[in-house]
């Protein structure tokens, strides 16, 4: 490594949220001398952003308010909002989506979507327009002339063409990680700012489809500025009350660690999901009359339409709270041919407004989120405060869409890899100064991973050669990241180089192969420094036969310091892990076998989205031969396609579970469902946790919901959760904590009980529109698709689990990065490097370092601890900047916003004033902590 | 009637084709004072036209030339014609594809193609359309504002959207008549006229959807001016054979008593129906793959494309005969969203034109029917020759489209009983003065018309509800015509008045009434001048008990002093009927059942369009009980779903079959056709004759074409023609005429035999687009769709036997015109009226009189004796115009093309050299006489 450091010329740091003490003069250009308290789950984010923004600040301010129609305040105004919604991939590639290729299987093609709309919006300036998918959008303004690039410009300065969203997709709630969501909405935004500017800047999250919703998704888009929030699905037993209570449109306070209202967001629930009411559809993919308003024609229908229009209008607004509501005319991939929405929403208007004369009290306009919201801040009224999240979703009362929590387990851990070595690439791009950017560098890898939080990629519910077309992206991603070798090849020839990059502390880690073809294993540990690496050198001493194994037949024990577990020795289960106080904890394989629809109750089968277990009891299985090895791991065969090996590491706390299951057989016409389910004395009360997007924790209730009655239905999948990266069931004395190495679903079904959903194999379509069973196969698996995967078991008192699991979920979400090369080690290889003077303090993770521009690089550290979960680290933590990088000179830093879209002192939100109340109406008297 | 003369200021008069002595200065607005020679089978035309024609015609053609882009003489020029076919009703009504109304049946929306379309030929000047269907056009136009109306003008001026065919709707060519199908086509030219001057005059007919060719259409285009004529299906044999033989483009003789050039017609046959060449479909509506030129992509597929597109072009051109190619570039319904084929094609002629630097040798070009043709023409090659037509259509072995022949009995009938109110309504309008102009006149009746000759309207191939909607349209268009109440008000209060309105002779007709629910008929003889109406007043003297009939029950004979007919006392047939020579005819009543589509040659079932037994042996009805009535009249019972009236006048040659059939019973699940078949001793050698569009007739042999060695795999289906009008048998001695009052389907099975399908009623679809069973239904006729028609028959000697059927056939197609009110007649009323000074010579026909404007008439007369027929008749004819009206006056005329949108002495139509022979190669020598 050459020890050169670089000079950046311009470090713009900027803190997000909270009470801060910000020692710099208004200068954000000052030299960086001094450190900063960083407290609780906060964010840093710096970049290089230029100082144009103030003022176009204040001009999109002024542009926004004028772009807006005037409303009527006597009368219901009525804001149409055309929209389209373009899948980042589905039914098909998003680059069929694009160019409208493959129409056999969906008609769509945004290219043309947007021509269309833009030619449209030219025709009449009082059309408004929302776009939402950057990825999209960035693709065919490429391909536009400059002269296009200068009306769309324009159309966007006149709030004509308003962004909403702007991510570079619209990403899943359930199982996209929160690190992978700031990257994402990072690249969409940054794009709008860097070719619009502020006008380009959304102001309003539009997650219209995603399948319930995270509360760090909302947390992440208040600190990403946005002024408020619409979707378009939650429960439909929540959606009943809330029409009947007027709250569905609410006051989100998203974070219970955060001082608000940082974390506050604008909540609204669409009216009718993301489509026109009904009848009034008018896309080239609909069949709703068009206005036929030729009066010499006897199908002359423009009474009859502006009736049923009105009637819809005023019965909208009886679930609404002031004298606006919104309808958001679109769908799908619509708009191709905009001419007809245009043509028909012109005629509405002009027909339903040419009655207020005629003593009507109906207004209707063409209309944005932007400009619906600025209303709704206007009325000035208190609004339903909201603490807990949107999940699960249930459309209906056996239909809950909590199958894609792991919906294709294999692309999820991919897509979880391949954002770890994301990150450790981006680092070292930085850390390995002007030499690491040269080659084939162009943000592949960064879009490839973009593209993949959309809500029909990670989630798995997307079509077969959709999900194969988002690995190939992944791994192609994967291509760019050949930094590595620039950074070293000065001076190593190392054989294997362990790149350690999450900095919370120094961890112990095994070099282990996955065992493929080959015959040994070689396992050794190893340890690398925070943002740096190691490297060994592996020779063969002598090419002799290799060891036979050494086999237990007898009760099988493993232990080191901390634990000790023992396997039963008639059903060859994990039977008692030794807990700190010696309660016993069991592990058990089972499975559900999926509802094929073929049941009194309902016909709904289990399918990509949808969890339906045929039988409330699912099937355990038990282990054949368990076996321990050389080191400390037992291996468990439960059935010719479900085994386990167990592993414990001399110095962890934790119990490693690596869980193999496929091909999933169906011979006998029956999907299946696989879960491990964990079985303890823990007094739980039918209480658990689950995380949000990996980072903060929530409480859950066995057949509860915080904010309304709720009536049960489906006993299993009713009660299944996201788990993003952890769970944990606790009592006043123990806490068992399981970190995961990607998103799954599970619950607590009993009292004790810990069940995680490990792979499914369904052969039912569950008619939400994939039109696929998730029957995964490949070439490389004809039988069906084989998953491994684990689980990381903490045993710990309550006050201190976090201390433990919050590092320990780190390590697997950002994993050290082995690279290897044939070779002697040159005498001269530097064997350990890290680009940090000293590892960050343990409250502190290193979110992003990435190279920003030539000049600058973007930085984002944030407090990992809930404000309630650690005694030690749940405090404030201060690091100085300064002397934080072993190999960069800080020479001037800004805030900025989560997105970095926007500095954090121009960040005006919209104040809103929630109703009195936890926001939490129906929970019991217990605390979270 | 007011005995005023109305005064025509300028009546303009054009003689079209032939060879004519024109007495008249080249001034046309002398006033006319000489008669007019009329020859064989020629229109006359007359209306108002204003005078600037001449100027815009020669900008037209120097526009025509000028807007046609370069092509390349040493390459292979590929013609790229975008194009929309637009059906003025078939799966819907006009109404609903004109704004997009009931997607769900299909998507179709012409308003928003025409938005689409001027869109996007604005985009790009080098961009082309063509346009078809004035019925949509004239919709959309009246919508438009004037700025909007000036850019297309503009457009049209330029080339860039050029008007094709033009007519009303695209004709069906087996059903039709030829009176109506000169009437559409008028109005569709006479609004490009009136709206773009000689720009807008197609010089290209265009029939690429309908389902066979007949021979006076090609004749009408001809006189109408066309340079040359392009469709798309033809005999799946006859194509194999002219793209071997390259005459896929060649020169039709389209009349035999017309003297060359006058019905030459250049014919094209495009080389893929109207699709776009495989793989190369980008509208919406197709899934063929965008050309993805992005090079950053991996889906880049430019070389793909283009690579395929070369060979394409390359194979097509190895069946034509010229450098130049052409590819219809859309199809039914298309462009709806223009910019996915523009974008698309832009691209395609960039990239393929693109490889002339890299020695490529062809070249792709934007283009119009009319710039191909000019490039045929340029040419100047010699073509094959045509003399017969392109009937009937297979597009497979066993897929005869010759069911349609049929299809919808009733609505054919309806038809053409609309067209003989219509013509009557024309002529009483012109006749009746301004007074009769005021009211509720706007040419809706003459709108409904247009519409029926539709291709999949008269022609019973569309769907039920849009076959309804045709009947009701033409319903309504009878209310328009309230004319005869204010020609006979001032004088007359007759109860029954009978319009004669064919100047052919004095006729006798039979006032009969269709006995509906009345208990008695009243039957009496009546006589009506031509062009002119008798009043008969009709008082009840007793109100006794109706008379009982009287029924003969032994062997029944009825006769006139011309024909003498009995029944066979064993079946009930009409068993003999007295031919001149005393020749047996026997006329049987038979149905085939119809294919299901269970086959072992093939799974092609009976249908809309297509005709298929599943037996060459027809099940024979044998009458129950014959019953003569009180007057010359012999009813049959064939069964209880068949039965038949036979009828002989007292001064008639002719014995009228009145046949009643349905409700057609299915409960065997079984569709069946039924037809009537007339056996006789005539020795026809296996010809035939039958009418084409109701004018000149054509021979026809079984099992036989004349231009390519048949291979018959349908022994009846492949056998039937379109009897528009009438068909004949013959040999030396004499000749049975059948007339008949709709268009039908029949052949010549056998030696003597004459066969005419009736009526059908289906049960299977025939997977031809239409996607119902023609199985017709209503709330009338729950049990099925009973028909009534007659048949007339005439034995005559084959010499003068056209000079029977002649004004037999116009006698039905242009029936008198019963109106009835009640009252005592007034004294003063005038019994007697004709708008002619004396009845025209017989070979001479007033086709059409018709208001043009306040100041003109359009007079339309031709001769319709084809040149072989009639010793006498087929003789040149003289007509004195100026004194042919006995209430009019003629200022001044001037001779035009036959749809009136040309001056005939501006009408250049390019000159084509055919090849040595006669045009039937395959033709045995036999006479046509």
């Amino acid at each position: 490594m050459a020890a050169r450091k670089q000079q950046l010329a311009v470090v713009l740091l900027f803190l997000l949220g909270g009470v801060l003490s910000f020692p710099l003069g208004q200068d954000r250009k000052d030299a960086l001398t001094c450190g900063y308290e960083v407290s609780y789950l906060y964010s840093f984010t710096a970049l290089c952003f230029g100082l144009r923004g103030k003022q176009q600040q204040v001009a999109k301010a002024a542009a926004a308010a004028a772009s807006c129609h005037a409303t009527k305040p006597n009368m219901l105004n009525v804001h149409l909002v055309p929209h389209t919604h373009d899948d980042v991939g589905w039914l098909k590639t998003v680059d069929q989506y694009f160019y409208g290729d493959r129409n056999d299987i969906q008609h769509a093609g945004v290219q043309y979507i947007l021509d269309s709309v833009v030619d449209q919006l030219l025709k009449n300036p009082d059309r408004r327009f929302i776009y939402v998918e950057t990825a999209f959008f960035y693709r065919w303004w490429k391909q536009q002339s400059s002269s296009m690039q200068q009306t769309v410009r324009q159309l966007v300065n006149e709030g004509r063409l308003e962004f909403v969203n702007g991510g570079w997709c619209m990403s899943d709630e359930a199982t996209t990680h929160y690190s992978a969501v700031i990257d994402q909405m990072t690249m969409g935004l940054r794009f709008l700012n860097e070719t619009f500017g502020a006008c380009g800047r959304p102001r309003v999250a539009w997650h219209i489809d995603p399948f319930g919703h995270a509360r760090e998704h909302a947390s992440m888009f208040a600190q990403m500025g946005y002024d408020g929030f619409f979707f378009g699905r939650l429960d439909y037993q929540d959606r009943a009350r809330r029409m009947m209570a007027k709250e569905q449109e609410l006051l989100w306070r998203a974070s219970d660690s955060l001082t608000p209202p940082v974390a506050d967001l604008f909540t609204g629930i669409l009216p009718n999901g993301y489509n026109p009411p009904e009848g009034f559809c008018w896309d080239q993919s609909c069949d709703d009359p068009p206005i036929r308003d030729d009066p010499d024609l006897e199908d002359y229908n423009v009474d009859d339409v502006v009736k049923r229009f009105m009637a819809i209008a005023e019965n909208q607004a009886l679930v609404y709270k002031t004298n606006h509501i919104i309808m958001t005319m679109g769908s799908d991939f619509q708009y191709e041919n905009a001419n007809l929405w245009y043509k028909n929403l012109d005629k509405l208007i002009r027909y339903v407004n040419g009655l207020q004369s005629n003593s009507s009290k109906v207004n209707v306009l063409y209309s944005t989120p932007s400009c619906y919201l600025q209303e709704l801040h206007r009325a000035n009224l208190t609004w339903a405060l909201k603490t807990d999240d949107f999940f699960p979703y249930a459309d209906s009362a056996h239909d809950f869409w909590t199958g894609y929590f792991t919906s294709r387990p294999a692309l999820k851990r991919y897509e979880r890899i391949s954002n770890s070595n994301l990150q450790t690439c981006n680092q070292l791009e930085v850390l390995g100064g002007p030499v690491s950017r040269k080659g084939p560098f162009g943000g592949g890898d960064k879009k490839a991973m973009a593209v993949a939080q959309h809500h029909d990629a990670v989630s798995g519910t997307e079509k077969q050669h959709v999900a194969n077309d988002y690995a190939r992206k992944l791994a192609s991603g994967w291509q760019h990241c050949q930094v590595f070798q620039s950074l070293t090849e000065a001076d190593t020839s190392s054989s294997v180089s362990v790149l350690k990059v999450v900095p919370v502390s120094k961890a112990t880690q095994e070099v282990r192969r996955n065992r493929g073809f080959a015959v040994n294993e070689l396992v050794f540990q190893v340890q690398a420094p925070p943002l740096g690496y190691s490297t060994y050198s592996v020779s063969l001493l002598q090419d002799g036969s290799p060891p036979t194994s050494t086999q237990h037949r007898t009760p099988t024990v493993i232990q080191n310091k901390f634990l000790k577990v023992t396997f039963d020795p008639d059903t060859g289960l994990l039977s008692t892990e030794t807990c700190p106080n010696d309660r016993p904890c069991v592990c058990v394989c089972s499975r559900y076998n999926a509802s094929d629809g073929n049941n009194s109750l309902s016909i709904q089968p289990s399918g990509a989205y949808i969890f339906r277990p045929n039988s409330s009891t699912p099937f355990p299985f038990y282990s054949l031969q368990p076996q321990s090895s050389v080191v400390q791991e037992v291996r468990q065969w439960f059935s010719p396609w479900v085994s386990q090996v167990v592993r414990l590491y001399a110095d962890s706390r934790a119990l490693e579970l690596e869980w193999t299951v496929g091909p999933v057989p169906i011979d006998d016409s029956l999907g299946k469902e696989v879960i491990t389910r964990l079985d303890t004395s823990i007094q739980t009360g039918e209480y658990f946790y689950t995380d949000s997007n990996g980072r903060e924790m929530l409480q859950r209730k066995k057949d509860f919901r915080p904010t309304w009655q709720l009536k049960q239905s489906e006993p299993i999948a009713g009660n299944y959760y996201p788990i993003n990266s952890r769970a944990f069931i606790k009592d006043d004395v123990d806490q068992l904590t399981v970190v995961t190495d990607r998103s799954q679903g599970g619950g607590s079904i009993h009292n004790g009980s810990l069940e995680i959903m490990l792979h499914r194999r369904l052969l039912y379509d569950d008619v939400r529109g994939v039109a696929e069973p998730l029957n995964e196969t490949s070439d490389i698996f004809p039988e069906g698709l084989v998953v491994r995967g684990r689980l990381l078991l903490s045993l710990d008192r309550p006050p201190s689990a976090a201390d433990a699991h919050r590092p320990l979920a780190q390590e697997v979400v950002l994993q050290p990065l082995l690279t290897f090369t044939d070779g002697d080690l040159n005498p001269n290889t530097r064997l350990e490097f890290s680009g940090l003077q000293a590892a960050l303090p343990p409250a502190v993770h290193l979110l992003t370092l990435s190279q920003w521009d030539k000049d600058s690089v973007l930085l984002r550290l944030e407090h990992q601890f809930q404000s309630w979960e650690s005694k030690v680290n749940s405090q404030p933590v201060t690091v100085n900047l300064q002397k934080l990088f072993s190999t960069l000179d800080v020479l001037g830093m800004s805030e900025l916003n989560l997105s970095a879209n926007q500095w954090k002192d121009e960040m005006k939100r919209f104040d809103w004033t929630p109703q009195k109340g936890t926001g939490r109406p129906n929970l019991p008297l217990t605390s979270l902590q």
